[in-house]
């Protein structure tokens, strides 16, 4: 016999623990609480992720999560196109967002630069965005990865590729002002914080 | 503009936000993780739940967690059926099962008796264990709830419940060896020191 009373279950307890940073006795609290959903409540929970994964996809120009072709930053007219802020991953889009700094265009890379992870710039969305520098009236990349040794590497990288790119008019380059503390997540880094690095963002230097 | 770029990923984020222990942004990692799985992944994971919500429930006769009338444990043919063992919920069960130290029946009682939490004991299985106790050859009731002032509460007036219910043939009232240490929920008790408080489980004093 199973551990588990069921093996409808020991497969749902399976698919919870599949989940980064859940384990078997969270996945089965997890479980346990869904049996004390109503069954209309449960297949809310259940269409709300089906949903998601068949209409969501990224955007087909800055690689944001978005329902449409477009996101609703790169689609809005309210935002100034001179700016593009180049980031991690999603979270980091909506953590500037919350700050209300910031108003210019994204560019979400999907990872940064990590050969210990096996992570090279062809994983990551490097040639969309110096394509972009050729096709969008861009004048500042702003360089906005975590400042860590992967994030400088990416930064470095990035850097000499815009130089290197043979664009008519090279934007400028900058970067968040250092009040992001050393070996932080942008995730995890309080709104105000990160609302005057990106105010007081200065010049990439090598 | 909502915080989300999407409504669909908001949704999702609120789904999971709602199980217990999980926060905004613990949420949005895990729908992050399910927007980088396939399609049918994602609806394997949902399946599990709507299949688990519609076709398991409780048992007819322990209320443990079945997918049928009576839980695997209450149908076995070769557990004891004299002795039945009080537990608060199902994940004690399967603490105790996997001690391998264990051969009788269970009786889920779904919680413990806590005033501040507005528990009494018309919301836990208590009448229904007493109508067990008229209706099978149960020798022995070993009272296995958590070594808190409600668990204590709880064993207390189970007992007195079992000395009251005028049964003919009144059980033996035992209850686990106090190996457990006082304050610990069951199910985080390490399976030797739980096996050993089961196997030499004392007579109840009040």
């Amino acid at each position: 016999m199973s551990d588990y009373p069921s093996i409808l279950l020991e497969n749902a307890v399976e698919q919870f623990a599949s989940l980064p940073g859940i384990g078997r006795k969270t996945a089965l609290r997890h479980v346990l609480r869904m049996l004390r959903l109503s069954e209309q409540e449960v297949e809310v929970f259940a269409n709300s992720l089906v949903k998601l994964r068949k209409e969501v996809h990224y955007c087909r120009q800055c690689h944001n999560i978005t329902d449409q072709e477009l996101c609703p930053i790169c689609q809005s007219t309210r935002r100034d196109r001179r700016l593009v802020c180049v980031v991690e991953n999603v979270q980091d889009v909506m953590s500037i967002e919350n700050t209300g700094q910031y108003n210019g265009l994204y560019h979400v890379l999907g990872g940064i630069i990590s050969p210990m992870d096996g992570i090279g710039p062809a994983d990551l969305e490097v040639d969309s965005l110096i394509e972009r520098l050729g096709r969008e009236p861009i004048e500042e990349i702003i360089l906005a990865l975590p400042t860590t040794m992967e994030g400088d590497t990416t930064n470095f990288y990035l850097y000499r590729r815009i130089q290197n790119a043979g664009l008519d008019n090279t934007p400028k380059v900058s970067q968040l002002a250092r009040g992001v503390a050393i070996g932080n997540e942008l995730e995890y880094t309080d709104e105000i914080t990160l609302g005057r690095s990106i105010v007081n963002r200065i010049d990439f230097k090598i």
